[in-house]
């Protein structure tokens, strides 16, 4: 037993190494080319996925990815590390035709985009006057089009607005034959807060409101747990402009322009870090099933996709 | 590899094993004397209890009973392995003293009353002509007084009644950004039907009605879980005017006549079954906390509870 002594007395000289704080995950800053006589594209993406396993519903396994009739199943495939692969494809295509790229590239690819972005915002404003300091355009792909067969360039986002609603009430568990009916039970005046129509602002006000007229002895605590503001962009802008012209060149037709619900916070981020033009540039099909089970990316949209990023490249290089 | 294919092969043959149906816990069936010229008495109790870990905020151990300042904590101790184990002891006293029980008992203890006594009615009214034929009353403790200090008689319960509501709206997870707004959320139909009141009868017909009305595309599933009928006796019936003579003799008080909350179907059970007159003799108080963290039952609510059993026993045996 005598070694369990020693063995105890290192663990607790050591709890620092077990009891800590986990640092974010890097974000990956890069850059590809500095001539000054071309423009410099900012592309941001990112690497993280949402959590997924074969037991949710999935078909194969989700970070295998397989090819099915000209589908390419598996957890990120078009959110979003397909659309990351197919700017370093596009790249690699330029490179092995030999042909030099017509742009300079900085990169920004982070890793806590399905957790609220935890950490990007505070690195691109810190970076602002010096990585982000020369960049033209900012240029994402992280969402998708309209249907399956036309392309779309995406001008404008909803925003997003998460509240969480908690109601206390006993602080232990009550037997409902003794106390139901007789205590405020907490769930009713969820039910009841929830079945509000709720305000577009002053959300916490009106709910606070709302279950002071409940008069019920329970205890409340609303708060709000993330959000993005919404963007929306000028589809008639140059930058926007050469990502029409590239859609026109790869798939002969002018592109569906959109608003859409993904949150995407970081657009307006960049936007307002760098003051340059943002733009949504989407690769993947409607169907594609981001967050869902056997999420996928069709062969042709990211064939079609490597090809667009290299027409848009072309189209920002002969930009004024 | 090759006793993988034995094994696999033994696995197959005997699958059985592995997917079958448990049987219930038995119900156990006992007598005590068969004296025709005493009154005979069913005791019933329930031998299974909720369940119970120290991390879901007890202060000790809840399967070892330990007592602390005149209470003894454990689950079970008042939901009702406690009042079980009052009505042996009881016995043993009578048994100390080298004295006849004045009664005959037939006893009828389960182990899935906390899972809605699955099983008991069948096994009930199917013995009805044969061992509980001739019970002259029975008598079930396994609820509480009013308060903590006055005893109670309880003479009438609500019953219950369990609802399943269940809306079912995709297939598969959906993206916030691109469904949400669009689809008719599953948890807005639920909260908007949980927000209703609802009536005393009809409750599905109900439910059904005011989905339709919300017009949803979603499916709808309600399911009665769980039910147990009201119940209510005379509480100046020959056996309560025992129960209460018993009551005065070790307590000094006339006790408390009460309905309750609790749903203990079994007590309609075994007055529909036997014809017979049901009472309520709770030993357990007020701040039991049964079906909670750190249940108890008081050592002079125990041992006051295994003094009145006994005083029972003596009235019955004087009535007509």
């Amino acid at each position: 037993m005598s070694h369990l002594t020693e063995l105890f007395k290192y663990v607790d000289d050591h709890q620092d190494l077990y009891v800590q704080e986990i640092p974010l995950p890097p974000i990956i800053l890069g850059q590809l080319g500095s001539d000054p006589a071309k423009k410099t594209v900012c592309i941001y993406g990112h690497l993280d996925v949402q959590p997924a396993n074969i037991d949710d519903g999935w078909d194969t396994e989700p970070f295998t990815l397989v090819e099915k009739d000209g589908k390419l199943y598996g957890r990120g495939s078009t959110d979003d590390k397909g659309p990351v692969l197919a700017w370093f494809n596009c790249i690699e295509a330029y490179q092995k035709i030999g042909k030099d790229l017509p742009i300079n590239i900085k990169f920004c690819f982070e890793g806590m985009e399905e957790s609220g972005s935890e950490g990007l915002d505070d690195l691109v404003f810190s970076r602002k006057d010096t990585f982000f300091k020369d960049v033209d355009y900012v240029c994402i792909s992280d969402n998708y089009w309209l249907g399956k067969n036309k392309p779309c360039i995406t001008y404008g986002l909803r925003g997003i607005c998460y509240f969480f609603i908690e109601v206390e009430c006993g602080g232990k568990d009550l037997h409902s034959g003794v106390f139901g009916g007789s205590v405020h039970e907490a769930m009713t005046d969820l039910i009841a807060l929830m079945g509000n129509y709720l305000p577009l602002f002053k959300v916490i006000d009106h709910l606070q409101k709302k279950f002071a007229e409940l008069g019920s002895p329970n205890k409340l605590k609303v708060n709000m747990g993330h959000g993005a503001k919404a963007w929306v962009s000028d589809f008639n802008h140059p930058h926007y402009m050469a990502g029409r012209k590239a859609m026109k060149t790869v798939f002969g037709v002018e592109p569906d322009l959109t608003r859409e619900g993904g949150s995407i916070p970081v657009t307006l981020t960049f936007q307002e870090a760098t003051g340059r033009n943002v733009m949504l540039l989407p690769v993947g099909s409607s169907d594609d099933g981001a967050h869902s089970q056997n999420e996928k990316i069709n062969r042709s949209n990211y064939i079609q996709g490597v090809k667009l990023l290299g027409a848009y490249f072309h189209e920002v290089s002969l930009l004024e």
